[in-house]
């Protein structure tokens, strides 16, 4: 639990959606990436970003990659942990991994990354020291690299 | 409050995901019908019947009618409150119906009903009073009709 | 099938996704919403309107009821058929109904409507007749009312 | 496009769908996954293969891991062209990868690939050679490696 808190860390708990399940009888994986989602937003609010404001603030943060592993399958019902934590941050670009976890038994269902880039509406790349500063200070504080 | 505690009643509350919006910029209308379904699993949670129980005896609740009106948009990161409620039962049949409220102003934004048969694997319809009995009783001391 | 061509109707096939079912091994319900869209899409479209553009001019058309009901399941790699029909028309509101085909056997699935406002970027309600002419006059020479 | 043939290759063309945008305007990063399964369903199907008659026959095939690049963004109402091609299987798994093309100016929008395993109703692994000799077959025949 300790080493879930530390650093640039936070977490959701949500309970499976029959929408969610596929007719394998699990999750779709596709819903992994809305979850990780979900705690990363989390972790914008405990910086206090949301990212509503950053795109009210014409700061957009598009998905360029992602990935999962799929250890186990979650069910409909499932309550589920989501923790996300920032892993690596450059001058543009920032990298969060999860954890996504079934309550009842903490078991570790799946893992994943996502790497996200911050532009402008018309698409232009963004410096997150100078327009994001409270996530380049937080990154820092948390001695989280900022080398390319 | 009282009223929405009253009757056959349940809720779930849930933080609008950025996957749920549209580039209108609110939640996608097909959204709502999912939210309604996690109200209305918490609803069948609170009667002691988990849908997942009732799965594996081969019992299955496909949707055959649903209906949505939407009276204010959900955004991004809006914490939700859906309110499920059983509203009318027959032999084979029963009703829910649906509010969604937005928490911060308790403003209703939605409301809506669904319709469900009771089916077996081979899709033949099952008498609720004789299968499902926790619900039939259950509707029947909460005074909800069933008549068809 | 001379039936569907009439009025102001389009109609799109898809197959089904395995996404789109559940653990009950059918289509989910609220995924029918969504193929209701695509084939309003191509009404759209095939009245010289592409919905991109009209948003891009700052006309938005929020859902504001929809309803619909289920009578066959559909099953992953169903090839179906979804057809939008232009049903009434108001000084601010439309209306379409959609009726949703298995096309194998041609059996009928689904039926549904749904009723749209049309907005302009601050929500305010614009009328058809001078802001969408071409969907105006197409349904005068469809024979669809504009009565209130 | 002659590339694109080669191999155990296929292809399916979509237009993209509302629900599918999100309020930063473009497609949700996680629809890419379930257009991955799309093109994948039409290679199973050239195959002789359908995965429904798979999972009739008891076999499943769980997702064991995903990844994508998203190089540019799918817009709403954009056709898509979805290229799933057979890339490595060992005695047990089997990995897909994907090239999502925007139609208009044949533009990479995105790569990705699928890891997946076989197994049974009760979770056990299943051999590829043995349960789908199909697959194994047309692998051999396109010189896909089935070393580990």
């Amino acid at each position: 639990m300790a080493e879930r808190e530390a650093g640039l860390a936070a977490e959701v708990e949500l309970t499976v959606r029959y929408a969610e399940t596929d007719q394998m009888g699990f999750v779709h994986h596709s819903n992994y990436l809305i979850w990780f989602e979900a705690a990363r937003t989390r972790l914008f609010q405990r910086l206090g970003l949301t990212y509503s404001q950053l795109e009210s603030e014409g700061i957009y943060s598009p998905v360029v990659a992602a990935d999962a592993k799929y250890l186990w399958p979650a069910r409909y019902e499932d309550l589920i942990r989501v923790v996300a934590r920032l892993d690596r941050m450059t001058a543009a670009r920032v990298r969060f991994n999860y954890e996504v976890y079934r309550v009842k038994d903490d078991k570790l269902l799946a893992t994943g990354s996502t790497m996200h880039g911050f532009i402008d509406q018309a698409g232009r790349p963004l410096a997150i020291k100078k327009r994001i500063p409270l996530l380049w200070e937080a990154a820092k504080q948390a001695g989280i690299g900022s080398g390319s």
